[in-house]
């Protein structure tokens, strides 16, 4: 039950962005431009990092809807999207990713973690200045969304037909409309 | 020096919001809501909470400037600010605050760490389940500040003198201007 009264019957963030839309609307924003604005990071390797961090986090509902939208955006690979949270080094993704991955886990710990070494391998796997600064931002991003979601103890769904359903809405549709 | 080629001679947070204004844009619109917007809790209350967590992640540059933004809402009553910081039980603050900033330093923790018994205790203490709400975001946003600033390795004034004129500016002018 969460800690507040929430409207009921809305999982996890969807719960407090329906009873503050004062806050949702920059937070949804925000969502939106790192998650599915223009990028040379596909979508698919953006929502990788969402649901990476999440997962660091513990956070169920955030791991499980971004880990959706990222397949969803993967043409429904669930496994790809697992395989970096399994075992990060041998993950059948990029160099690139990897690296920028890397970066992530560091910053979800704290982002006094990330070293010039850290940035000088993203770099040799060609990331761009850029693609680092959004891969740091949606990590610290993701360990704002995740407490918000936890720190309420929102409702968190377990059957994971919803999840796909949510995160195939959140790849299409993206998350600046109302309902989701 | 920074980890990307920040714009030069801005300090901290405000390098990478001049150097991405689309992400700026909304993460200004959202501390804007939650340290000055219309709320039952005071902007110096709001400030402190700010200021608790960015020094409970050891975030350097959005400790002093949220410490002097609190200050200028208070006053300029640092020790007040402190005093929190210091030595939570003993602070001269109202048994409400204290049970807020403990929720805060839960959540700057993870949000999981939060418990009933917290929320009951704030209860107790008369704050409203809004109050909470706005405690726990401000808490994670914070969260994702903070690591944003360090993931970077923004640049860290170190004259204090520095961080009341930037606090001043937060306090009487807000956050949704270009300049800070």
């Amino acid at each position: 039950m969460p800690h507040i009264a929430l409207p009921e019957g809305l999982p996890g963030i969807t719960g407090p962005f329906a009873y503050r839309p004062e806050t949702a609307k920059p937070m949804r924003e925000l969502a939106e431009i790192l998650l599915r604005g223009p990028n040379t990071l596909t979508s698919g390797e953006r929502e990788m990092i969402a649901s990476y961090v999440s997962s660091r986090n513990g956070c169920v509902f955030c791991h499980a809807s971004h880990r959706a939208a990222a397949a969803h955006h993967l043409d429904g690979d669930y496994d790809l999207v697992d395989s970096v949270r399994r075992n990060l080094e041998t993950a059948p993704v990029s160099a690139k990713l990897k690296a920028l991955l890397r970066i992530a886990g560091k910053v979800q710990e704290s982002g006094r973690c990330v070293t010039p070494e850290d940035i000088a391998d993203a770099r040799a796997e060609g990331a761009t200045d850029l693609e680092i600064h959004d891969t740091v931002l949606i990590a610290a991003a993701f360990s704002m969304y995740n407490r918000y979601v936890d720190g309420l103890a929102t409702v968190t769904p377990i059957d994971p037909a919803l999840y796909d359903v949510m995160g195939r809405r959140m790849a299409k549709e993206g998350y600046v409309r109302a309902s989701n």
